[in-house]
């Protein structure tokens, strides 16, 4: 069972309070706990694992997305841009205006500030990124509508 | 064969100069060309292939590095500290004065500004981790002395 969100914040704060610490810091993998992605963001089952936080040596936080096949993100933007890393399966990203676009293991992908997009997995494949985003004003991210099954296919 | 550094700057300029763009920008794996680690700050082959570079944005670069048995960094610090992901197999991270810690996929490293310390992978398994490294006055690493074979071991 994932945690409820009061843990998964719980587990920022201790990461946070470490990344302040003044020796090396091994965070093991299980020791972030997964939240699933809300309903309110996300279509389809996504599971996100906290990574590391920003902080007073560098704005950008970052966290391991999965989507299951056909799990997307909803429309949305970021303050001060995004990078993901894909670094297993399928995945499609569009901008609005644009194609969809596959991307694939290794794949970088920036998205500049203010620009509408979505990204998840492809219909038949999950898809897994890393994503790096840097906090801006205390934000990382602005959400809005869904992308609707015709947009997604 | 691996690209020499002149081309390897020119990829990160590349790089560089997309991440400025005002649409997504999707660099598929293969356009960053590997750099062979140097002898000069490594041990052993390491294959160091970038993955995303500061910006406006965002002060930490990214980067995989790929670490073959018995292979390992030099000593060294970071002046804004350093975030690693291991990605693949086991490694060890050793600070100044502690002891070697190992590491594997899914767990996360926080090293402090100005901590000593050297990463690489175990004698006997390769290691992959990304490396995400804010830059502070122009500087992400400042190299040390090599790590003997007795403190490796």
């Amino acid at each position: 069972m994932m945690n409820s969100l009061p843990l998964a914040a719980a587990a920022l704060l201790l990461a946070s309070v470490a990344a302040q610490a003044q020796t090396m810091q091994v965070s093991p993998n299980g020791a972030r706990a997964s939240i699933a992605g809300s309903a309110e963001t996300f279509t389809g089952t996504v599971t996100v694992t906290p990574l590391f936080t920003a902080s007073e040596h560098s704005n950008a936080g970052g966290g391991l997305v999965e989507f299951t096949p056909g799990a997307r993100s909803h429309w949305h933007t970021h303050p001060a841009g995004q990078t993901l890393i894909v670094t297993a399966g399928t995945g499609w990203v569009q901008e609005v205006g644009g194609e969809k676009v596959a991307i694939r293991p290794g794949d970088v992908v920036w998205t500049p500030p203010g620009v509408k997009h979505w990204h998840g997995a492809t219909a038949e494949s999950s898809m897994s990124h890393i994503a790096i985003t840097p906090v801006h004003d205390g934000s990382a991210v602005t959400w809005l509508e869904p992308v609707t099954d015709e947009q997604y296919r």
